[in-house]
């Protein structure tokens, strides 16, 4: 199944729009964990099994996998969630971007190896660093459009000439995306953006640019943004086309052996949050 | 040493501009190592032990071992060079980029596990997503500026609004590095920029606005960038200040078992080719 329908299965079957970010930092687990060979792999697989339910899809972070010699542990954690459950959409974040020939290999760790169902892409090589991964015809490609942190503006919010007008890089992004980078590839509406959330003005411009593209929000809980706002400026008419991240708050809800019960509390209460918005 | 010191070492003692990439695709491969398990390494071990009196660094591309599942190996060649080859400095083509958490593991990745002097890095995410980095203060922090690929205009071109003036995206990404973020860190003057071979006029703008920074310059050979026209554009006063890379030209040049004599052979051309423009 495609991406873009299996995240619209995800978001109807679990009446939810929280992504789950699964960035496992082994300092901040708990200390029953700390001295296990696979104890990301632990961690990551219960936080997953007491939150699959909640979630519309979960996000790896692969950093901090490779980090660590942990690359082993991703694929096994991946395995497992396709294998307990199934349906839920894994991203992988990457934010992988380079040249066509070198795309193509990134293209085969993130689908291959890692059966990921969706990559985050970096746009600044353009065109050509994307096409390569949209020949995996069942694949997500997530474009980094408008991140959430402080140096997001130094090239993200220049203003640039097009056309007569001038518009925010961002949004030239978006543009491309949706016009043209959107409808190449071996099944057209493969695409989607990242747009942070602690910008609610800039996710309603890039809505409105993109119709009903998902859009990826990072930025909510440990970063600062406001569910309220995001819900209301990303949200598409039928209240769906978001997939809204939270990581650490989830993740370190809990410091004691009962953690993933405190993560699905957060993740239960994030839902709903963003659900009384939608 | 600080990676920048390194590379003014190595320039000097190998009288060389010339980086090799080592981008190590099994399929091109000779038939007398395409059944060993670490194939990948041994290649790439005798690539590096035939060229590296004649390159300034040397360039892994991480995707093509990670598409393979073949960190170990990566881990082991880079060991490799910094054993049999003290001072050649090895340049982790990662392209990276993500919010300073993350980025902080990214760096470990590059730095401590495999031990690269540098790493590209993609600066879409601005400033922050650079910071940590510069941590490591021996480590150089390539950041991309204008690639060689044709979407590298998608956005690298656009003309953005800066004061009263207009400059493109790309000079832009010069002047951050040039002027802020390569006075960061904990030690500065750890940036350089990837500025590509198929555009010298660009080329030359870049080198006008960054002084004597180091240039990595990727798209000579497979990918139709000029030597002449290169050199002429993008080397300092003192003839030196670029890593000119060349990866599949060199790499595949011989298909027998005398594939490194043959790879060698294409270095110490292009190197001398280099040198006649300095």
């Amino acid at each position: 199944m495609k991406f873009t329908e299996q995240l619209a299965a995800a978001w109807k079957n679990n009446d939810s729009l929280l992504c789950v970010g699964l960035d496992p930092d082994p300092a901040k687990f708990p200390a029953h964990l700390k001295d296990k060979p696979d104890a990301i792999f632990r961690f990551c697989r219960e936080i997953v099994d007491a939150t699959a339910d909640l979630a519309c899809a979960f996000k790896p972070q692969i950093a901090y996998f490779a980090a660590r010699r942990a690359e082993d542990q991703l694929e096994a954690l991946i395995a497992h969630i396709h294998d307990k459950h199934p349906g839920a959409p894994v991203i992988l974040d990457a934010k992988r971007g380079d040249i066509g020939s070198t795309a193509e290999q990134y293209a085969i760790e993130a689908f291959e190896r890692y059966q990921a169902d969706a990559v985050t892409v970096n746009p600044y090589m353009g065109r050509d660093s994307v096409e390569p991964w949209l020949a995996w015809k069942d694949k997500g490609v997530i474009l980094l459009c408008r991140t959430s942190n402080p140096g997001g503006s130094d090239l993200q919010f220049l203003k640039a000439r097009v056309g007569a007008g001038e518009t925010p890089v961002f949004e030239q992004v978006a543009r491309l995306v949706a016009e043209e980078w959107n409808t190449l590839g071996a099944n057209p509406g493969q695409c989607a953006l990242v747009v942070g959330a602690t910008f609610p003005a800039e996710l309603a411009r890039v809505r409105a640019i993109v119709g009903d593209m998902p859009l990826l929000v990072p930025g909510i809980g440990a970063q600062g943004g406001d569910i309220e706002a995001t819900v209301k400026a990303g949200r598409t008419g039928a209240g769906t086309g978001l997939m809204i991240n939270s990581s650490r708050a989830i993740l370190y809800a809990g410091k004691g052996e009962d953690f993933a019960a405190a993560a699905r509390q957060v993740a239960l209460e994030t839902r709903d949050a963003i659900n009384r918005f939608r």
